[in-house]
């Protein structure tokens, strides 16, 4: 046994088992298990309450606790993992109701995830748009 | 030799020689290579004029020709493939000129593609918005 599996084989371990994990609903354990401190998140749009860009485990957990308050999950579907060269792809597909307002939506997205030393240190969320 | 190979190896091989043709600028040649007659290509945003749906190479080569004739393609960058079971994903980055009103604009995003007998019958392209 050597002590460092190699890159590939580590990024295709914490690709699926982040899936699993998401799969599950248990996100906030797969940011427990699988998050670097230093992991940088970039959503697609900002406001001044949720800038595109956070920095940190104590940020995204923050923005997760949000979302999960915040909306109400009729089905979410993690397909995947996309699996690259030090980095994976995995696509989720919510129905939600968005509590504050009452509005129901669906929506797909790609999150793209770095990942280093078996930790993910980023990662980028893509968006299919409803219809305009 | 067996007549058909294995779907993941099949996918695989499809990501990978994509990849290498969009990294070179060889799209239309990647479209006649690796797309099915019936291929189906999905946007985040649709017009009246380019539908989000598309359906079939006539179409999909038309919305190609239409994009490459109307932008001045400064860089064009693929990274991936990110491979999954019958799927895959490229991430592109394109730093272009809109012809028709001069505005220079970065774009990024994820193309999830769909892999049947070798040819990829399904696209579909994620975004990520410049800051609104």
């Amino acid at each position: 046994m050597t002590a460092t599996a190699p890159t590939s084989t580590s990024t295709a371990n914490v690709a699926r088992e982040l899936v699993d994990l998401c799969q599950q609903g248990r996100n906030a354990e797969a940011i427990a298990r699988f998050y670097s401190p230093n992991i940088v998140s970039v959503e697609s749009m900002g406001s001044e309450e949720m800038p595109a860009e956070m920095h940190g485990l104590d940020a995204i957990r923050a923005k997760n606790d949000w979302w999960v308050e915040n909306n109400e999950i009729h089905s979410a579907k993690a397909t995947g993992p996309f699996i690259g060269d030090g980095q994976f792809a995995v696509k989720f597909d919510y129905d939600t109701t968005f509590k504050p307002t009452g509005q129901r939506m669906q929506m797909t997205e790609m999150a793209l995830y770095t990942v280093e030393d078996g930790k993910i240190v980023h990662e980028h969320f893509f968006y299919h748009m409803p219809q305009a």
